[in-house]
């Protein structure tokens, strides 16, 4: 089954203890696509300029992502520069340059509007709303938010939210968007909004699932060597609605199985800036990662 | 099997979210040996005062504890008071007034010296060092330790490190022990110390275990409605400890059971003031939340 992602291409220049890249690919929807291309065919929708060129475009096609919802505009792409400090996990933004990201107002040729699994990729909520009631039943809609959102357009996210099935956000968006201190608690909330899922992703702590029936958690990849963490949390969403995708299965079992496949691809992002780790990624390096990832959470009952 | 701990027995005055608890029994020797009582025999060593009561050795004797090395000096028992944000995880000392603690010289009873299994709670790495000398081969010593001996007395505990097993600490003070801005790195670091496995407590993100062939990780059991993290770390000390001293293995596979057990008398420490939750917990309540444990952290290979 076939993933749409509605989301941002940017270019991005980073600066991380590990080094610089300027001017690289970027973006939310450029970071899912890619990750989420090693298991299931990906349909991109987003917008860039004048300075986006055929070997850009390339760089999707190579993973066979279809690129015929990347819309042309007179203008720059946007453009997001930000420095990482000697701890990785703090991140101070440079400059946001929205450019022709302003003018995004998604509208889906008629063959994308049939989207099994839909993500709705860190946008104002009022765009994802309108590409929500563009796609026909959906089998399964997952969307990220970010704090810009949750204070200056609270009411449009929750009607928003109305409509997505998993909600993928962080803790301390957590909380914000439930106005509660404690993050299991907020979460209880939040499943009252609209989503039967809850995913709170931890960066280096890796990440929780909080659903009507149960918790489930894991752990990230340990990485003695993090280059660039930009693009993580998307790459999680690519894995995560990758394997499902694949599986076409939304049972418990596949659900926890696709929170390790997106911790797994969310590593392999981290290894590199930008989209660089991903372009030598095999499928056998995932499947040895997942293995791996195997061994570092299991343990027998000490009952 | 038993278990030696070293430490400090207190009076804390603590202000949380969840409310206020004055002058309640608390310090590390406390939580770990009643942790830890639930699962194998314990000998506290530590010093109280003259204001420490029939009362309250009756809350060790009760568990069984072994009081024999608790020595009582002129003067009060160590207090320590402090308060904690909304945010549960950030807490702010008001005061820390050491008093009999000053004069604390643990000699070790001559039948306490044949201890299997030690802990040295969190004290002055040169006292860590003397109980060491004076324990005749033990099969296992943990340790734990905090900011203030890293930076005030780092040559000190990294000669008590030589002779540690299993060193217990958070992420900040094992980058700041390794001076190594990532934490994967920091542990590999740590691990040439003397240490033969090092485990990272998270607080609310659970904890890791990093040694030479193996990582490890677990969440942290979610609590709606944590009352007072005080004592968690040595909580978690006691069961893992109690869990390996019980099973008298310290292969993989039990280290890896005692960090879950560890994680799940966390879990109740928080649930409380003080010792208050353990007074009242049950050993089926205990096996209850580890089979719950099990279902939060399982899942079935994706590959």
């Amino acid at each position: 089954m076939s993933i749409l992602v509605v989301g941002s291409v940017a270019f991005d220049t980073i600066e991380t203890p590990a080094g610089r890249a300027d001017g690289v690919l970027g973006g939310s929807a450029s970071y899912f696509s890619v990750a989420a291309s090693f298991f299931a065919p990906v349909h991109l929708v987003a917008v860039v300029g004048q300075d986006f060129t055929e070997e850009h475009i390339r760089i999707f096609r190579d993973r066979e992502i279809d690129t015929s919802g990347l819309s042309h505009l007179p203008g720059n792409t946007f453009h997001w520069s930000g420095v990482y400090g000697d701890d990785i996990n703090q991140r101070t933004t440079l400059a946001t340059e929205l450019n022709v990201f302003r003018e995004f107002k998604p509208v889906l040729p008629e063959r994308l509007r049939r989207a099994d699994y839909l993500f709705l990729a860190n946008i104002d909520p009022d765009l994802q709303r309108s590409v929500l009631e563009q796609v026909k039943q959906p089998k399964l809609v997952a969307c990220d938010t970010m704090n810009f959102w949750i204070e200056g357009k609270r009411e449009a996210l929750r009607e928003t939210l109305k409509g997505v099935d998993v909600l993928l956000i962080n803790d301390e968006e957590a909380r914000q968007l439930a106005l509660e201190s404690n993050t299991v608690r907020a979460a209880r909330k939040i499943l009252g909004y609209g989503p039967r899922s809850l995913i709170i992703k931890r960066g280096e702590y890796g990440a929780a699932l909080y659903n009507n029936h149960s918790y489930f958690a894991v752990p990230a990849y340990p990485l003695l060597d993090p280059v660039d963490p930009t693009g993580a949390g998307d790459s999680f969403a690519g894995g995560f609605m990758g394997h499902l995708a694949r599986k076409g299965s939304l049972d418990d079992s596949s659900i926890r199985q696709a929170l390790v496949v997106g911790s797994v691809m969310a590593s392999f992002c981290v290894e590199d800036f930008s989209l660089r780790r991903f372009l030598s990624l095999r499928p056998e390096q995932i499947r040895t990662r997942l293995k791996e990832f195997g061994r570092m959470t299991q343990y027998t009952d000490p009952t």
